[in-house]
């Protein structure tokens, strides 16, 4: 897999650039032969596994329980809410055999687990004592994909699909649930720097039996938005179905009021684009399987006392507790440095023969591409920690900035087109509400509507609807989805 | 799910025992709709987290590399090994339909991984010098299971298959492998308190495809031997295949040399099986959820004093690093100890006022029901390690115990007979080598070969084979197998 890829695509030929460094980097080998599935490699597993563990500690923090539900879902039960079977009916896979023999119910592969959990949500919940009931799963789902595929972005089998479910007494507790959901997502998001914005997705593009839909997206180098987290009220809807129901504090009877939400490798795919630049990776420290890459510069007759040198720098940082790894191959530096920048590697150390004299090591940010030296002196630690931190804050700096500039309030569908048509991945306009105008919007201006922004701070100023004239009673987004 | 186990039965009524105590401790939920798949609950969900890591650790120790293959396999690659779909054909999931599709080639869901994963290692491997190559991932895998399900033992979705998958540039490096392989489950059942017997099964009883297998073999209480883990020398019969072939040092061409080894959440059923009483679960602190349960035993008037001295109690162990809870719900203290008992805590601290005043803990064991007092102090922490140390050792050594007590030397087919009609699980008896013999043997006996013991102190004295009378070349292994 030595393909080396080519310079200057990250943001001209993003789709290219992308597809290149997942296979360069040994993130995913997608010549699985079979379309929309890929192979977790060593690194890429670790990238995967090292994000799942702040996602995991976020809901575990939050109260949330992990288990993990069966696969299978059988035909009976998955057409019982007949909203959410319409929404997916085109997307499931079907086991219609066991061994040589046909099977009496075919089994659907879940494409998302509401209909797998909530029949056991009845079964466990009696009374308003037993809520709040709050889970979460980090499992493989699948769907039928007929558009192209495209790496880690539209996928048959989404292997990192982190799906919560909750249940509550009142309409008011889930409303508080769906807040504290964006609230531990958009710390996810946070620690992987990477910006989004959360919209209300109109009625028709809700989720398949929600009352509402909550969505976060991001923007790629290619000013397409995509979406990398949902956050549903359900309301009622399954709990009537599957029969969730319980006892009120005062006697009565009611169904369980109920939220999900879900996450997927598509923030891997965010990660990668918003971080990377034209020689490949740039890893976030949070979630580098190596933080720290330390290259001996050897020379002839000095070798033993650098190498020496490095390994004990090694041992001291290792034992601090850094992702840490030493590159003591025979390949030659440059090739060293290409190899660990491509990876995304945050920090490089080099140890040469100047720097054995100095006491002392020369660093290379991966952010920055600065260069530095620090004494090796008892406090190498807190320097080395409060370089990576410094690379942490800036790579969300600079993906922030790269965000905002891709987004743009628009006057009118004229400009909305324009602006689209330039550098621009998002456009923001007033609108009356009125589904009807949303639509032709979308069709004039090409591209789709998002959903209107729910923090304070996206919605812009009322103007006027720019298809009917009335007043504009919200803010609606619109861009070019994935 | 208050179905209170019925005492006295861990022993008497294994079956029942096990199904019961899985409900009750809320480890898995078999009530889902579909035979064969039961839902992890959050308790069982941890236990089956610190196992996970246990052997995770062990494999990361030893160089293998976690991964994530895709699950479906087409059916056109599974088909590729002959012997090896033969073995699996009565047992595979097909999908035949994506939507409303019909697919044009059907999909099997993995019932183990070499189909998916060796196409995979023929991209990646090319000379000698990406030798060795070791990988695992932790996935569900399926089987359609058409004898009676049973918990964790024979389930449809083998949720937690860990499988490792190893190549090798020589017969020698494969068979250093599984020596590897054989010391790591070791190892890894060890932690867990679990007593085993390593046996090469026999030629017609080998995985499908491999040159041999190893299997461990543990004993439950009503004697049945329970396999829970192998490793097989796959030679290059895959490698050959699916054409893995790599130039050797000296210039030339070969195919690789494999092997795989694998476990299951039978390790979980064989953890719940040999430490169990009629009780319920007793938990090596090895991969206890809950090492230490705390319960204050308050009276009227001395409340304060005690839930004080409790959570500060709390707070300095779990500040230690164990994994503890309080109970200060509103039970009696009968039923919480009834409680945390039936679940497995390892260690039980009461602190009640007569506690508070002598400035102690009062402590019971989980493993041997003893009590007694350790002073708050400054020691407190070793002590309780000391405690929790002791528990894990003492669960493997009564194990052990029991384990070599249902093991038993037979002198004849009457002999084994009657032996394993009474209380014996597994007998041992001298064998030819013949397969005839051995085929006889189990029809006479009533139950199967399990295969030869492949250490040394499981071998005993050559006698003659019980059937054809011919001097016996090996030891035999003889039980009636889940």
């Amino acid at each position: 897999m030595q393909t080396e890829i080519k310079k200057g695509k990250w943001k001209k030929n993003f789709s290219e650039w992308l597809s290149d460094i997942i296979s360069e980097a040994e993130i995913l080998d997608y010549r699985y032969p079979l379309k929309g599935c890929g192979v977790w490699q060593p690194y890429g597993f670790k990238i995967r596994n090292n994000t799942l563990k702040i996602i995991r500690d976020l809901l575990d923090e939050t109260g949330h329980d992990e288990t993990l539900f069966p696969l299978l879902i059988p035909d009976n039960i998955f057409a019982k809410e007949a909203i959410h079977v319409k929404g997916f009916e085109d997307e499931v896979y079907w086991i219609t055999h066991g061994g040589r023999t046909e099977l009496d119910v075919k089994l659907a592969l879940r494409p998302t687990s509401e209909t797998a959990m909530y029949p056991m949500f009845a079964k466990w919940i009696r009374s308003h004592a037993d809520f709040p009931l709050k889970v979460y799963q980090a499992v493989s789902v699948f769907r039928y994909e007929t558009k192209a595929t495209k790496p880690l972005i539209r996928v048959r089998e989404i292997t990192t699909f982190k799906e919560a479910h909750t249940a509550h007494g009142s309409w008011e507790d889930a409303e508080a649930q769906v807040k504290e959901a964006v609230e531990v997502y958009s710390r996810f998001f946070e620690q992987l720097g990477i910006s989004f914005i959360i919209s209300k997705r109109p009625e028709w593009d809700k989720f398949p039996g929600a009352v509402y839909t909550l969505a976060f997206d991001t923007l790629t180098p290619d000013r397409r938005s995509l979406q990398i987290g949902t956050v549903h009220n359900l309301g009622q809807t399954f709990a009537k179905t599957f029969e969730i129901e319980f006892e009120t504090k005062d006697g009565g009877r009611d169904f369980a009021y109920q939220t999900c939400y879900g996450i997927s490798e598509r923030t891997i795919a965010a990660l990668i684009a918003v971080h990377g630049d034209d020689t490949g990776l740039r890893l976030p420290p949070s979630i580098a399987p190596i933080q720290i890459i330390i290259i001996p510069i050897t020379f002839k007759g000095k070798e033993a006392k650098v190498n020496d040198v490095s390994k004990e720098v090694y041992k001291w940082l290792k034992t601090a507790g850094f992702r840490i790894k030493i590159d003591d191959s025979d390949a030659k530096p440059g090739k060293k440095f290409y190899n660990w920048e491509m990876k995304g590697v945050p920090l490089r150390i080099e140890i040469g023969p100047k720097d054995v004299e100095k006491k002392q090591i020369t660093y290379a940010r991966r952010d920055t591409s600065k260069k530095g030296t620090i004494p090796i002196s008892a406090s190498l630690f807190e320097d080395v920690k409060k370089i990576l931190d410094q690379i942490q804050e800036n790579l969300a700096l600079m993906a922030e900035k790269n965000f905002s500039e891709l987004i743009c309030i628009a006057k009118d569908v004229n400009d909305a087109k324009k602006l689209l048509e330039s550098d621009i991945g998002m456009v923001q306009i007033s609108w009356c509400g009125e589904k009807e105008c949303a639509l032709e919007l979308e069709e004039r201006v090409g591209v789709g509507v998002l959903g209107t922004p729910i923090d304070d701070k996206w919605k812009i100023k009322a103007g006027k609807c720019p298809i009917c004239d009335k007043k504009g009673i919200e803010t609606v987004n619109l861009g070019k989805a994935y």
